[in-house]
């Protein structure tokens, strides 16, 4: 259940241009590594919790992302250890992860830690647990979010940059990975606002068909 | 003790930039308002856990500074009101806030986020657990960081810019405070580089009496 999730989460951490078209999106540039950064477990929000809070003077926009749940402790991982990484994974949730725009620019602007814009509560709009039966391979599901009834992110995973293991890799050579911590693996292109009253309905498919527990509809 | 520190926590915020001169002595400029980030709880040292590990090619700081343990939940706690904030922590925790400088330099010239220069494993040594007994105004207590025999940092708590009402309201407008968080209050000047064999000494006193409990001997 997404409640035990978040009770059993110690760390949420999160990739950054993962998606060639959504670094274009942003006019950023291809990082020659995966690199990440972290939000605050305090963020999530379950299921049935919403809405999303909008802070006063924020500019809100959402990334849908497929989330990894760790099933046990992984430090150093061998980049090349595509099996070792994906048997330390327990299950999957699908993400928003949601993203003060306004204030991640100014940030970045500055040179200064993206924890405030990325970490106000109920900025992670998370799913029920997706087990490894549903999702066999990662790296061929289709995302997609709706904001109303228009598609704003529609894409495969199997457009990651880097894909899960070597995120696995490039995290646990930096910080331990433990039983419980929530890895999100970037956001493909078509992010962009939410204004209050606009409903987000995420989902996740596999071959065509949807996934009932990775639907997330949030206000 | 500190073992269940470690175990309650699910964040760790720290303040940067809160004494005037460790803001001269790294070329930054004084915010207008707290600013945080987040280091993973995966990179918290117990005593006796030691040693710090310092990654290839990177410059390591140390940064003393206080730590508070919360004792309750917070949200929107007012910036005035002294007796709420200091109601709600539990109690205190000195702390070495080890930076690999390098990549945080190199984070801020890119507007990228602090995590990974923040977050490494054994980047967070801490004392044992201090109890509000025994520092009853943490605005009037003395940090002294050596390395060797050398002293580095040496000065009151007294020089703090925000004082730990504001620092928990700026942050709990952003992100809920909970049961078991620690915020890291900010170091005073003398930050620098440790190499391996170094061994730190971080101490804490109250009117000239060392807490004992409060004493970080790491290599
Ligand atoms: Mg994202
Ligand atoms: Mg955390
Ligand atoms: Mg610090």
């Amino acid at each position: 259940m997404a409640a035990s999730i978040r009770a059993n989460c110690r760390k949420v951490v999160c990739i950054g241009r993962n998606y060639a078209d959504h670094i274009t999106e942003l006019n950023n540039t291809k990082p020659k590594q995966p690199f990440f950064f972290l939000k605050p477990t305090s963020s999530i929000l379950l299921p049935g919790e919403g809405p999303v809070l909008r802070p006063k003077g924020i500019n809100l926009h959402y990334e849908i992302e497929l989330g990894v749940v760790m099933g046990r402790t992984v430090r150093d991982l061998d980049p090349t250890d595509e099996k070792g990484a994906l048997d330390a994974i327990e299950s999957y949730v699908l993400a928003i992860d949601m993203t003060a725009r306004n204030v991640q620019e100014e940030a970045k602007k500055k040179g200064l830690p993206w924890s405030i814009a990325k970490g106000f509560d109920t900025f992670l709009p998370i799913s029920e647990e997706i087990s490894k039966a549903r999702l066999p391979n990662p790296h061929d599901a289709f995302l997609e979010l709706k904001v109303g009834s228009d598609v704003r992110q529609s894409d495969s995973t199997s457009l990651m940059l880097y894909q899960i293991p070597r995120q696995l890799a490039e995290i646990s050579r930096v910080m331990q990975l433990e039983k419980g911590d929530i890895i999100l693996t970037g956001t493909p292109k078509g992010v962009g606002p939410v204004v209050s009253g606009d409903i987000m309905t995420a989902t996740i498919s596999v071959g065509g068909q949807e996934i009932s527990e990775g639907r997330i509809e949030v206000a």
